[in-house]
């Protein structure tokens, strides 16, 4: 769990609630449903229009990643790797087929399954490669998705005051209801500000830190499984490894 | 078909038409020629200023890439691809003068032709490469296009908002209905976000994807071509292909 | 004459007149000077102050381009060349000199004269790049002139009107007046942003266009008189040329 | 202590009270609890979503930067690695055992516990690279939250405005009390744009100038802790080294 | 003197105000104390937490280069060089030494001098290198100063603008005066968009374009001070060196 995104976003929205209350508004008067409507599913409908169906699928996915991704543990990693390659060098490569099954990490399963199945190094490195290459487009999508939704949010929210505009001005016959209207129409204004603002583009940005710190992972272990391909000295793998990760979260290891 | 864009376009458009008729509004309210003449004929004018005729007459075919277009799907190309490769080793690179027919895309029928034709290998990759340099020239105008209509929108949206302004304000002499007026002044401003933000620029985006989708597809296409060309393994061929496409659409096959 | 520049500009102006007129206004309400003078002036005065007298002085020569600019046709320069170097090598480079009054592009002619005067190729080259360097420079400027003017329009334009809202609202004693003296000090800001999106970015991104046509013609050029220079053979000069255009433009040459 | 940076926080601060005082009002009229827990806690949260806890933490500190960092003086840290580099040709890389408590600069001390230990030099130079590579990432980080502080805060402003103005319209029954309550809406936006832009953008800024100062000063003391490991003469290390600061901060040395 | 920046003020700041009085105001009415106080001291108070007070201790040096500055003559500069290779041909290195006092720039005069000194070529390019590296830092950060007064400026207008309409809305009693009031109110906007877009932006554009023709100059000199140092013949120095200025620039020089 990502405590971070979940204590921003009731902070965040919190304060904008806390500050309603504070000055004798009633929530009821905010949530109104042509404002969302309007907001919600026309940002919706242009952020769909800029993609692919296959990208809208995994959006859950990437609001997953932002609310429960862990951040990655490399020390773990490394411990981890430094035992296969230990193992490896003493009972041999097809040594690590016992390990397969306490990898969780898909790409590193696989990376070793590769291992394991005799594959040449530098085909290895080139599947291996080709992977990460396609996850980063893959989150670089998702990421987009989140932008363009931050985009588009608050010009739906305009467009939304100003149909309200319209249709309250040219009506209203009591001049005495008038302001009440007035600020029903800036209803959709504040949904489309805040939801882009509190919402989709902090969520935005919280994927791409998750994915720059996943590439770093991955690149380490890329880098770990062709060690123990190439039978490097555990040692060696351990110090090339640690200069991968920041200095606090080596432990007491260097 | 591509549905994300109709799916998108219905969504967003239709988000803000119920919206509208939730809050008790009538469509002939904002469908108003004086605002849509400014907007619209304002955009375009000044989108036609920026670029050439010739790239303004080739926007209806932007637009049917942009709705109509299918995602290329790079397995069957490279099937066929593999088939051709295993074909002119058995039969010799004239035995692909029959398959010409078969293939629909213009620019793999011209690829083949030109290796019947024994063009010498550094010949035919540079007239591929030059044909890729100019379709994504040709390309980028058309997002430009678009994002240009994006641009100008909002701002004749203004201009045509405050010309109302101006005309309303000095002109109407009865103060009750001076608030429809103001509200009609609107309508520009109303069309001018909306057409750029519901229209315009999400489809420039997805142009922007058809065209990454596109080049990909040509890469693809010209490496499989030369592979042809060289005699390469038919093997060969498909595993250097398949490493062109995400692992997820390679089928069963790596 | 730059058809779409022209066409675009009659577009663009008359949508705006033709909507106003269609609501019912008189053009005479938007023409007023003090407004003109604070958007025109203003905005030419801070532009002026970002750039050179010399640059200055070059802008009707920019807006010359814009609208009267040809797209250049390459072929036709392509089989001056070709017929250059056929003639270079039936009666020696001094066989050129007869031609040097019909070239009229002043860039060729220069090239075909250093030719002539027997320049080493890579003096030649030196001199023809930075020939090119400096006109790329010059160009530049000119585009940045226009995209300046641009930026600085509309604020321009708000600066007019927030003068005009300050002198009206602190005089107007009768109310009844006040909404046509605040029409009236929205005329600016019309000005600033019409002037700005209708005419100075559009014109900007037509030069923009115009440079890079240019720039691929001077690449052409310089190509194909070094290819005279070094004596290569007519057919060879020919191949590579065409190499160097769109391949819709090649007529039926390849 | 950072004078700019206080003596800038003083005067701009200080002349919207002066400004506000001058027009006669009193600053209980903009110090709203409800517009700053809205601005302030809404901003904050917004930001806490888009990093990691472990950057927020770090915050603090980064304000002592801003405000207590001092320029580096470069020529001191110069002569101190000379004096090292002199005497440890003298005495041997060991004698400088007895210098480590006197640097006060962690990477430096690092730096010389390195070359006393007997570290080979690529694995030296890797090491400190990745330490100060680890810190510009660091930094990076820090300036980013400001940054993010100064995009978030204007637009939470505008939520807190709208947010009132719904309030008030709607419910205020007198006319009269209307323009106060109105007034009291834009304290938020006030709140918003004034914390953007006299605290957290320039802020930002003045971190971005002390990491670039930061980053110049741990390059030359690399440079220099790599000529004394190589037991380079010492006044060549000095040439060196004073190439690496701007000429007049060389005192009279060159 | 810079003739563009001073008629380009003139003709900014001379639109703004002719048009106010073709209006009919009084200048009085805009020059108000706490709308410049809050204006331009909230905008130096922000800049100058940005930057350094090294750097703002700078600015009368930065305006005194954008309103009086003179765009170098390159041609002299070059027909120098030229002289002086002839004789340092002719007489030796040290018969510059009498030259020394005619030479006003400052770093031509170090460069020379160095070159009597008999400085090493390769020691000699790297001082003038980094002499030049230095300026260029420092003329980015006086750039820099001008384009955040011109950011922060509007803001603070609008900050301003807000304190001016909350103490005003909050007090009015007669609704008379409100108007009045209100329209105070905007001066603050005025000044901020005005200084902004007549006085700081346009300044640093001019700043930028000094800059460049500064560092052109720089490059030249040290290009020729090397050809003086290896006695290279005049011819080819002058060749060389004219190659590095636009053709128009040459006189009948080439």
């Amino acid at each position: 769990m990502d405590i971070a995104t979940f204590a921003g976003l009731i902070l965040g929205v919190g304060a904008v609630i806390v500050s309603f209350i504070m000055e004798g508004g009633h929530l009821s008067a905010i949530i109104q449903a042509p404002a969302m409507v309007i907001v919600i599913g026309g940002t919706i409908g242009a952020t769909v229009i800029t993609t692919s169906m296959e990208t809208i699928l995994r959006v859950p996915r990437f609001l997953g990643q932002a609310f429960f991704g862990k951040t990655p543990e490399p020390l773990e990693t490394i411990n981890m790797i430094v035992r296969m390659s230990e193992k490896a060098r003493r009972e041999g490569i097809l040594g690590l087929e016992n390990d397969l099954k306490s990898i969780s990490d898909p790409f590193f399963r696989k990376a070793i399954q590769l291992v394991i199945d005799g594959t040449e190094i530098t085909v290895l490195k080139t599947i291996l490669e080709t992977e990460i290459a396609y996850l980063e487009e893959r989150h670089k999508r998702g990421i987009a998705v989140f932008q363009k939704l931050g985009g588009f949010s608050p010009t739906l929210g305009i467009i939304g005051t100003v149909l309200g505009l319209i249709h309250t001005l040219s009506n209203t016959a009591e001049p005495d209801r008038m302001a009440a209207a007035i600020a029903g129409a800036f209803i959709a204004t504040l949904w489309g500000v805040a939801m882009a603002n509190l919402v989709y583009l902090p969520i935005g940005d919280k994927l791409r830190l998750r994915h720059e710190e996943e590439l770093a992972k991955l690149d380490l272990i890329l880098e770990g499984v062709i060690s123990i391909q190439s039978g490097d000295n555990p040692r060696v793998v351990k110090t090339k490894l640690l200069s991968f990760i920041p200095p606090n979260m080596r432990g007491g290891e260097m």
